[in-house]
C-alpha cells in the first residue's frame, strides 16, 4: 500500500506544482532561486522533478526564458509569459471550485 | 494550446477526485448515486472516468464493496474502508498543506 499511497500523494501534488511554478515565476527567476522560493512556502521539490516541469511549461509557451551572465556565471532565467498568466488564471479558478466542492463534500459526509 | 490546457486541468482534477470519492463513500453508495452526489457539489465526472477510479480504489483496499438486490435490481455498493479513511486523512492533510503553500506563494507574487 505504501507505494500506492505515495503515488496518490504525488498525483495530488502534480497539478498543484504547475500552479505554484506559474505563480512563483511571475517574478523572473533561475532554477535554483525558483526552487528556494518554493521551499520557502514548504513545497519541497527535487531538481529532477522541478526542472523537467519548468521545461515542459516553457515548451507550452507558458514561460519565457533568457540566458543571463552574472558574476561570470551563465544562468537561464524564466518568467511566466502572458499566455502563462492566462493559463494560471484558468487553473486557479478550477482550483478554487475544486476546493469548494471538496469542502462541501467533506462537510456533508462528516 | 487548448489540448495542453485541458491536460493540465485534468492533472489538477485527478488527485482531487480521489479525495472527493473517498469522502463521498464514507456513506455507502452505488455507482450512479455516487456520481449524483459528486454532481451535487459541482464535480461533474463521466462514468468512464469515475467507475475505473472506483475500481482502482477498491483494488487498493480503500473501498469495501458488496452486491445488493433492491427492487429486483442487482447493484454493487461501495463504502470507504478503514484503510481508506486512514488514506483520506493523509491525503487531506497533504491537501491542506498544499493549499496553504499556494495561498502563500500567490500572496507573495501578486
Amino acid at each position: 500500500m505504501s507505494a500506492k499511497l505515495e503515488s496518490m500523494r504525488l498525483e495530488l501534488r502534480r497539478g498543484i506544482l504547475i500552479l505554484a511554478v506559474l505563480n512563483a515565476l511571475k517574478q523572473e527567476q533561475y532554477g535554483y532561486s525558483l526552487r528556494k522560493s518554493l521551499q520557502a512556502v514548504d513545497i519541497d521539490i527535487e531538481e529532477g522533478t522541478l526542472y523537467p516541469l519548468v521545461r515542459r511549461l516553457e515548451s507550452y509557451g507558458l514561460l519565457d526564458s533568457r540566458w543571463s551572465s552574472e558574476e561570470g556565471r551563465k544562468r537561464r532565467y524564466y518568467q511566466t509569459s502572458p499566455k502563462g498568466i492566462e493559463t494560471l488564471q484558468t487553473l486557479q479558478t478550477d482550483w478554487q471550485q475544486l476546493n469548494e466542492s471538496l469542502v462541501k463534500i467533506s462537510e456533508a459526509n462528516k
